[in-house]
């Protein structure tokens, strides 16, 4: 986007807009995941972190499939917003020496991550509805449904295991 | 937090950091509203948000409560998340030019950030439990509950009303 233009006119110019900055969220959890797996020592979480990284895959994908029903080509902007959820995970676990606090960091940052791919695809399905391309919201809607359950399924494993270990 | 020191050695550390970056986060959304609010045209939205910015002033004064009742004093720690999160709405709100549209990136941005804290409490609320801290779990939560409760407002709004007039 132009600094000086406002190269923003319509919702439809807006839900293409959105739809970049989320295709450049996807591709940089994507590399960022490799990074926090890594990092966790507990085997659920690992496992946890490792399924979500195939997920994510699969969303990157599902994205090029609503940029080509849109009739546009696949493009990423910069999401600062992403950039800075990521930025804040890496800093957080670099500060933490105990492993199992480290576990408890990392969940929390995926959370963050999730809600931030929650909000996002609410929003774009919500757009989509509106511009009455229900094709797009429902192949939108169907990556909506596993971030949620992804982000209960960390709830879960943070309350059950990880926060009781680093207690 | 320090760049070659691990500053974080326990999960009471690590609740405690967190505490200082919501604190943060939430500062910075009360000094990033008024914004919101002059760009805003939609009474309904415009109202929503100055209804928001008064509930935030209150949970700086919920977050200063908990500082003090785990001993410690209020402390902000940079949020690059947050920092991401509103540079992004900045960075779209200054490119559309339609005011209805402006709207409707207005609500999805305000969205973006209410996410951000629903996520950080529900975090606070599930260590502070871990903690055996039931005091500072449910002055955080009535915080979460509010947040919660905007988004639905906010997905409401946008569904019922912004979003029509954008299209």
């Amino acid at each position: 986007m132009g600094i000086f233009t406002k190269d923003i006119a319509t919702l439809d110019d807006l839900f293409e807009h959105q739809l970049q900055d989320i295709y450049y969220a996807e591709k940089k959890i994507t590399s960022a995941l490799p990074k926090m797996i890594s990092k966790a020592s507990d085997p659920s979480l690992k496992k946890g972190f490792e399924t979500h990284l195939q997920e994510t895959k699969n969303h990157v994908e599902r994205l090029e499939q609503v940029f080509k029903m849109h009739g546009k080509s696949p493009k990423a902007v910069t999401c600062p917003a992403i950039d800075g959820i990521i930025d804040e995970a890496n800093e957080v676990s670099g500060d933490v020496a105990d492993k199992k606090v480290l576990d408890a960091a990392l969940i929390a940052s995926a959370q963050a991550v999730e809600h931030y791919e929650i909000t996002r695809y609410g929003t774009l399905i919500a757009w989509a509805k509106q511009l009455g391309r229900t094709d797009c919201a429902d192949v939108l809607q169907q990556t909506l449904d596993e971030e949620k359950s992804t982000d209960k399924k960390l709830t879960q494993m943070a309350e059950t295991i990880i926060n009781r270990k680093a207690a």
